[in-house]
């Protein structure tokens, strides 16, 4: 596609920052992130991500502010738009993938809308690589051939876990994972073993995975909220609910590492 | 956990060499295959991935060769612990990630049985990846909160695809990708429709997805098959289904660039 007549518009990336750990960010990620004029980020597993940041680039912050609302998505929409036009190379860094509930299929629409050439670099998403530090492979030939991966926030002014269909998904699908669950996770477990779901299945919740700060607890369906409660572990985390989430005592490796 | 007595004992890194794209490696990655003594690996979507490895490592192909069959995971598992008895860092390198239809769980479970210490390095997986590149968010909020990965492959001596539980999973999740699904596709279209999903939903096959060689064909689960045979896209492939197939026509942009 040519780019629209008028001054040389900029390219936009939109690029996955990974799950935590900065040695998950990809080749390709880190020599965008060097060359980028412009970095929109939010809050960040890692900030030692920005350190690949060129010192004269301009860093904008988008993420949750303390005692403030996130920036709207209209809002940030409007920024990489906007500086994009200013022929600048911008970089759209996003925890985790960019496709995987990070928002990235409505910044393509917007820039796609607006005529900005843009590209995706997809990155290591937190619901495969914390569960792999915590020693949980997702699929596995004994256990299950599918995974599924849900969003157990509720959006402000909608409901997305009361349009999921528990129904299908608590006995379709072989292990699950759910990604801002945490504050639902009494309704998350509520819902799986009302339709079907043993409440023997093993559960892992797991915080801040592949970072120093990594913790988790384990349990099953019938026990997770108490052991969760006990621990103290709030949000963000990572809930694995599946018969590989049994697995991790046998293959952990990250927690016992010297 | 103190090394077994004896000789030094190589570690193992199972890595994920990502989807093709060979700037889609992690950092890490490149880190471990630069310095691994032996390298172990399948056909891979990228042979550039060995120029990391340095010269003098031994580097072992474990995957199909034309007219052969392919190594036996018994045989890979042993080579494995062979070489980090011999006081090797050995690096299993797998197409995607380890963990995701890659059988790293069994090799993980292997080398704690022969107490071989190990680490998981995941990588990009190809069920987002190759969808991303083809301009497909796999979700979306104004279209799903869940996705599911599920293989649509046949192993030898046992149907995957008649253990999976259709009827949950038609209608349980927004979006489907399924991985080496290709030689399957009549079936899986067949199981879906027949399950209740709607026949005009959008699917997209994408074969050598995030490399120069990437194809891909777009319908309907009512003709995605006439399409796919029309085009005599064959496998290795990945298979989407779901609305967000559909924005394909409004998002794509690697086969668009100049």
């Amino acid at each position: 596609m040519p780019d629209p007549p008028g001054p040389r518009v900029g390219r936009v990336y939109l690029v996955g920052a990974g799950p935590g750990d900065p040695g998950l960010l990809t080749l390709r990620g880190k020599e965008i992130l060097e060359r980028a004029e412009v970095v929109v980020y939010d809050r960040l597993a890692s900030p030692r991500l920005l350190e690949f940041v060129a010192p004269g680039a301009e860093r904008i912050y988008v993420g949750k502010k303390a005692g403030r609302h996130v920036v709207p998505q209209d809002r940030i929409n409007a920024i990489i738009v906007e500086k994009a036009r200013e022929g600048k190379t911008v970089v759209r860094l996003k925890g985790g993938d960019p496709f995987i509930f990070g928002r990235g299929g409505e910044e393509a629409q917007e820039l796609r809308r607006a005529g900005i050439p843009y590209e995706i670099v997809p990155g290591v998403t937190s619901a495969i690589a914390v569960p792999a530090y915590a020693g949980i492979p997702l699929t596995h030939r004994a256990h299950t051939a599918s995974v599924a991966f849900v969003t157990g926030h509720r959006e402000s002014g909608k409901d997305d876990e009361a349009t999921i269909d528990w129904k299908g998904l608590s006995t379709g699908v072989g292990t699950l994972v759910f990604l801002m669950g945490m504050s639902n996770l009494p309704n998350i477990v509520r819902r799986l073993v009302e339709n079907g779901r043993p409440p023997e299945t093993p559960v892992a919740v797991i915080r801040w995975g592949t970072t120093p700060r990594h913790r988790s607890v384990d349990g099953t369906l019938a026990d997770i909220v108490d052991r969760v409660r006990e621990a103290e572990l709030g949000p963000p985390a990572v809930i694995v609910v599946g018969e590989v989430a049994g697995l991790r005592s046998e293959l952990d490796w990250f927690e016992g590492r010297p």
